[in-house]
């Protein structure tokens, strides 16, 4: 292993959405796609904090990555402070980088994993300790990694041939893997089975068109741009073989939270019998809430849906409803695919023993 | 009435969405909504043509009145043409203004019952047949406004109390009267049934929020934007007692051609069960098709939905579909409202039955 100091802590792998460098989260900067390739440091919790609200770095993997990396930040940080004072000031900043986005559970699940690293730390909070929390951090991205991929062999096994339907992105920057859902569909097209993605530009942060369509173009993988409210229009046009979103939080009964219009498709899906599969790694889930009316889904501000009219504002102020989630029930699921085995009709049972690793 | 010359042609009322003033057609740009409300006029049917393909005028009892005004200026157009070419002439620039769009079947319905007025005229092709055509333009025009406060009526008693969802813009600039949808919302609102309008925003285009909540504001009725990816989110949040749209054609056997997402609303709100209406006046019945497949389905520039990249436009080009229009199927349909009565689940002998007046 690297030897650790304040400035140069243990790089790990460079290019990716979300990475660790010298000291430092670095973050593709999602806001700048698909046109620029900015990368940036954050060299604060701070700085992160108000990367995660910007959605610089999005995506509930992504999220839980920064969040790891985060902790170590945090803990980098609080060396500044006297030894007394350390585990104080780290827990607050654990807090408030856990509070930065409320729907996604991977965040609050990787700042609590490294917090289990931290609680049972018997020596003094210093660069050792820092350094145990980087080698957690990478574990996890490693096991995103292995999970993403797992899941994409899973995922792709399930598919039919024909074009597949997506919302969102769900790609690796998304997930610090090959991703969830995209992750799928780039396997199945290597194997001849998905021949197109029907991609939903996601109003309003128009995550489809900026960042779905830069993964999909970078592979290779034909696709058509629609907006969202074209879904029913290609449900009936098209020989649809699956819809197939990731998820942010997915309650123990299979509720899953994702992003909003997920609910819409998961409808138009099974009035049109066509399969929809849902994503995500097992950190998505959250066996602690009894259903997905626990999940507390994110409003976000009215400015990210009346941005898009531009030069051609009114004088009258528009009131607006912005939930950046929606909760799809579990009756209308197909499937969730997860990196630990594929949870057909998912219910509160067949999750429990998918998850619990009795299937493997 | 009026005498008529060249330059000053029996003035409809103007400040309205489509009028006659002074030999030309004045419209209110549609465009430039919500921030300003500019009026244009059309001096020939070629800038008018291009007004109709630039949607400064829309909604297809407005292009039907546009189209209607626009068969007077053709006639005027051609007066200068020597006598024995005029008729011909005309004929050209009504199939021009026909095509201009393909969907609504206002426009075709407007300009044949022009040209009938023209085919029985038996006299010379003179500003005599265009006093005539102009007659006949502004009896369509009282008709639409007569037709649609008899819509609001009917549709307004058949609400129940709550709030209502509507998509696209139906409101009076997109009708020459009080609208369609919206002016039975309107209605049924200053009879204390309807509380608030859920708009959503309907891309690409936009004319929820730019034009819906215009009128709603102007109004003073209360409501709510969301994007089109959000309707399910508010069905499931809110008691919604109906979705309420227009049309843009509908097939003899109640198949409706309507703004794209509204096959979308149609499965949600069965899904809630939440019934789904459609406001339309008799003109907007094509009995000539017999099932909606047979509609016209516009497809608009790809430049519509990526122009919202502004400038994060990537140097790759993204594939799209865009559909201005969907297809309803008739068994979503609770009931078609029309202003010759309200067509319960519709069907092939229901709509004759309340089309030919029977029901009267």
């Amino acid at each position: 292993m690297t030897p650790v100091s304040k400035d140069n802590f243990g790089d790990s792998k460079a290019g990716q959405a979300v990475s660790w460098r010298e000291g430092c989260v670095v973050l593709l900067d999602q806001t700048a796609l698909p046109k620029q390739e900015i990368f940036i440091d954050c060299k604060s919790t701070e700085s992160l904090i108000e990367a995660i609200k910007k959605l610089r770095v999005r995506g509930a993997p992504s999220i839980g990555l920064a969040g790891a990396y985060g902790v170590v930040l945090a803990a980098l940080e609080v060396q500044e402070e006297t030894e007394n004072k350390r585990a104080e000031a780290f827990d607050l900043k654990l807090k408030a980088l856990q509070a930065s986005r409320p729907t996604a559970v991977n965040l609050s699940w990787a700042v609590k994993k490294l917090k289990q690293v931290a609680d049972s730390w018997t020596g003094y909070f210093n660069l050792e300790l820092v350094e145990k929390l980087l080698v957690e951090a990478k574990r996890i991205h490693q096991e995103n990694l292995k999970y993403n991929t797992q899941l994409a062999i899973l995922g792709a096994d399930l598919l039919t041939e024909g074009p597949v339907l997506t919302v969102c992105n769900t790609g690796a920057i998304a997930t610090g893997g090959v991703g969830t859902a995209l992750g799928i569909v780039a396997k199945a097209y290597e194997l001849r089975k998905v021949s197109h993605v029907f991609a939903c530009e996601t109003r309003p942060l128009l995550q489809g068109i900026r960042l779905t369509t830069w993964e999909l173009q970078k592979k290779g993988i034909p696709y058509t741009l629609i907006c969202d409210n074209m879904a029913a229009a290609v449900m009936r046009k098209e020989k649809i073989g699956a819809v197939i979103t990731g998820a942010d939080r997915i309650a123990a009964n299979g509720d899953v939270a994702n992003k909003i219009g997920t609910y819409n498709l998961a409808i138009l899906a099974k009035a049109h019998s066509i399969p929809f599969y849902v994503a995500a790694p097992s950190s998505t889930f959250d066996l602690s809430l009894a259903f997905g009316d626990e999940i507390p889904l994110e409003e976000r501000a009215d400015e990210e849906i009346l941005s898009v009219l531009g030069e051609n504002r009114p004088s009258y102020s528009i009131p607006v409803w912005n939930p950046s989630f929606d909760l799809t029930p579990q009756s209308l699921i197909s499937a969730i695919i997860c990196e630990r085995g594929v949870i057909n009709q998912p219910n509160r049972e067949r999750i429990k023993e998918v998850l619990t690793g009795n299937q493997l």
